[in-house]
C-alpha cells in the first residue's frame, strides 16, 4: 500500500447545520491526524436508512483502494443494535448493523465484517446518543491508520447481518415493476430499474403518463418533453432536457414505476 | 509537537451559496498550503453571536491539540471592533472581539488573549467588508504554522474581552429557568439546561406541557411520546424517537424551559 | 515550484443532497491521492453559467498559484461542445467550453487552451451523463499532479472559446445601466456595477427606490435604512446594516440597476 494520505469517507443524516458534522471529523483526525476527510453527503433523510445504503453503494467504488467509509444513520443508537467494520473490493465500511450494507452484501461485495468490542479500543467516554462519534470514529481511525480489520472485533458472516426491507424492482408478465428512489436537484427521476432490465423496451409508465423515448443524454430529450436514460450509476432515470422531470411528472420518492418490454422474460 | 499536518476549522454565518467560503479558504491555504480545513458549519444564522459561540464551546475539544479555530461572524465588520487571538487548553481560537469566546472565558478555558495588529503580518489588500479573508485568514495561518501567539500583537487580560449577554439558565425557588438554544436537524430541542441541573428532577415544562420523562436514549422512549435526556455534549434535549419533538411541541429557539427538581437549591 | 500538497478547487451545481460531488471528489483523489480538495460552491443554480463565471472569477486568485479549478455546470453534456483546460495568471482551469471562462477571457487572463482528447487519458468507462467524473476528473489530476498542459490536447486560441451573453453595464447619457447578479446570504444585492464605475456617484436607482448614501462598510449604515457600497470583489453592492436589503426591496436577481453621476462619461 504506498497510498500517502490515509482517505476517510462520510455519509450521514446529520445536516450541515448543526455541530454534529464538526465533532464527528474532530474525533477522526485526533484518531488519524493525517486523514484525508472526504463528505459523501449529510443530507440523507433522518434515518433514511435505505437512502444511505444508495448514497454508498453508487460511490464507494470511485475512491481509491484502502479507502474507510463511514456511514452514521442510526435510528437505533442505544438500542442493542451492534456496530460493525466490513472489508471488501479493497475498501473497508464502518455502520451500525442496521441494513446500510444490504445492497453490497446482495452483489457479494463484502468478504469480512466484525462486530465491534467498544472496549477493545481505548476509547475515551461514550455517551449514550452519539455513537458516530464516541464508538465509530475511533475504528475509523485505526483502519485508516492500518489496524487489521480482526483485530477490532469478532468475526460475523456476512449472512447474519441486517437486511433491509426487499426494495429491487420485480419481474412482472409485461416486464418491470420498480419506484421512485430518488428525486436530484436537477429533477430527475432515479429509479430502482437496472439498465440490464430495459432489454427490448417498450414503454416506461409512471403517474399516469406512458414514454416511449429512450436516450442516451439528456441533450438529445426534444424541450419540453420527458425521457428514460441510464444514468451514471447504471440505473434507468426519467429526465427532462435543462428542466425538472420532477416537476412535469408530479414525481416524488417512492412513486411506481412500471416498465413494459417487447420480449418480457416470463415468455421465454 | 509532532502533528504532521496542520489543522484548521471554520465557523461562520455566510452559508455555502455565495463565494466567501471559497475565498476565505484560498486566504488560509495561500498562508499555510499544507493545513487541512475542516467546516464546523457555514450555517450558522447571520450575526448569531451566540450560535456561534455554542458550536465552537461544543466542538473545539473533539480536534487535536494545536488546532487553530477560526470564526467569522462579524457584524460589526468595518467598526472599531478589534479582532483577537487566543491560547487556552492547547488550542487556537481567532474571531472578532464580539463576544464569541464568551463560553470559554466563563470556563477560565482562555489563557492568553492578543490584539491583532494588521500591519504585523504584512497582509494585502484589506477590504472594507471582509476581514474575515483579508485580516483573519493571515493570523490564522501564521498560528497554524507555529508562530508564537504573543508576536501576533499585544496581550489583552480576558477579563477585558467583549462578552455576550447573560444566556445561563436561572435557579428558581422549584428548580431552574433556561431556553431552547437550539432545534437540531432530527427536531431535538437543545436547551440552556446543564445535565448538573437536573439532580432531584420532577419535570421539564415547555409550551404548556410538562414532561417527567428522563431516559438515557432516543430508543427508550416511546413511540408518540416525548422525552427529556442529556445531549451529547451535556445539555438537557427534549427528543422523540424517530420523530420530530420540536413539530410535536411547536417548539422554537428561545422558548422557555422550566425545570423542577424535588430538592430545590434553594430549599438547602 | 515548492508546494507541498496539490490544490483543486471545485465549483459545480450538483447541490450536496446527491452522490454527484463525492463521485467526483473520489474520481479526483483516485488520480491525485494527495490533492487537498476544496468546495467553492455546490450551490450554483443548476445549469447557470454565468453565476458558476463568477464564483470562479471572484475566488481564483485567492488560491496559491498552481491550484487547479474544476468547474462542472454542463447543461450540453453529450452534446458535442467540448472539455477544455486553461492556463492562466499561474493557475489552471478545466470546465466544458460553454462560456464559463468569459470573464477570465475578457480580462486577457488566460494564456493557454487545449482541447481535451479523452483518448489522451486512458481514462476508465465514460458515462453518457456524467463526464465531470468521468472526463475533466482525470484531466483535473493530471494538471494536478504537474503534467503539461499542452500533452493534454491541442491548443485552441483563446478567442475561439464560447462566450457568454454580454453581462457587463451599459453607459447612459446620466451614468450606468446594470442589473442584480446575485443575492447573498445576508440580503446584500451583488450588482454587475464596477466601482470604478462610481466616479461622481450621485445616487443609485433600483425598483423605484434612490439611494445616495454611499459608505465603506455595513456598521456605517444606520439602522433601517439602505445604502451602496463596494463589495468586497469590487462590485457595486446595495445592503442593510444587519438586516436584508433584498427584503427591504424587493430584490431579485435580474433586477435593473441605474447609476447616476455628476460627470457622466458621455459629457466629457
Amino acid at each position: 500500500m504506498e497510498q500517502t494520505t490515509p482517505l476517510i469517507t462520510l455519509t450521514t443524516d446529520f445536516g450541515l447545520n448543526d455541530p454534529y458534522v464538526g465533532q464527528l471529523k474532530g474525533a477522526l483526525l485526533t484518531g488519524c491526524p493525517t486523514a484525508t476527510l472526504i463528505d459523501l453527503t449529510h443530507s440523507v433523510p433522518a434515518w433514511d436508512l435505505l437512502g444511505a445504503a444508495i448514497v454508498l453503494h453508487s460511490s464507494y467504488a470511485y475512491f481509491p483502494p484502502a479507502t474507510v467509509h463511514l456511514v452514521v444513520v442510526d435510528p437505533g443508537v442505544g438500542s442493542d443494535r451492534a456496530i460493525v467494520a466490513a472489508q471488501g473490493k479493497g475498501h473497508f465500511f464502518v455502520c451500525p448493523d442496521n441494513g446500510i450494507l444490504s445492497l453490497l452484501i446482495e452483489e457479494e461485495a463484502i468478504d469480512t465484517i466484525c462486530v465491534i468490542k467498544p472496549l477493545a479500543l481505548g476509547a475515551g467516554a461514550i455517551s449514550a446518543t452519539f455513537h458516530g462519534r464516541d464508538l465509530m470514529a475511533p475504528v475509523v481511525a485505526a483502519l485508516a491508520q492500518g489496524k487489521p480489520i480482526r483485530e477490532l472485533g469478532d468475526e460475523l458472516a456476512p449472512v447474519l447481518l441486517q437486511r433491509l426491507a426487499p426494495w429491487r424492482p420485480i419481474r412482472t408478465a409485461q416486464g418491470w415493476q420498480g419506484r421512485v428512489l430518488g428525486v436530484d436537484r436537477f429533477g430527475n427521476l432515479r429509479t430502482s430499474i437496472r439498465a440490464s432490465q430495459l432489454h427490448g423496451f417498450l414503454a416506461l409508465e409512471i403517474n399516469g403518463q406512458r414514454l416511449e423515448r429512450m436516450v442516451s443524454t439528456y441533450s438529445e430529450i426534444p424541450c419540453g418533453t420527458l425521457a428514460v436514460l441510464i444514468d451514471s450509476c447504471g440505473f434507468v432515470e426519467i429526465a427532462a432536457n435543462q428542466a425538472s422531470a420532477a416537476d412535469c411528472l408530479g414525481g416524488a420518492v417512492g412513486n411506481g414505476v412500471t416498465v413494459h418490454c417487447v420480449h418480457s422474460p416470463h415468455h421465454h
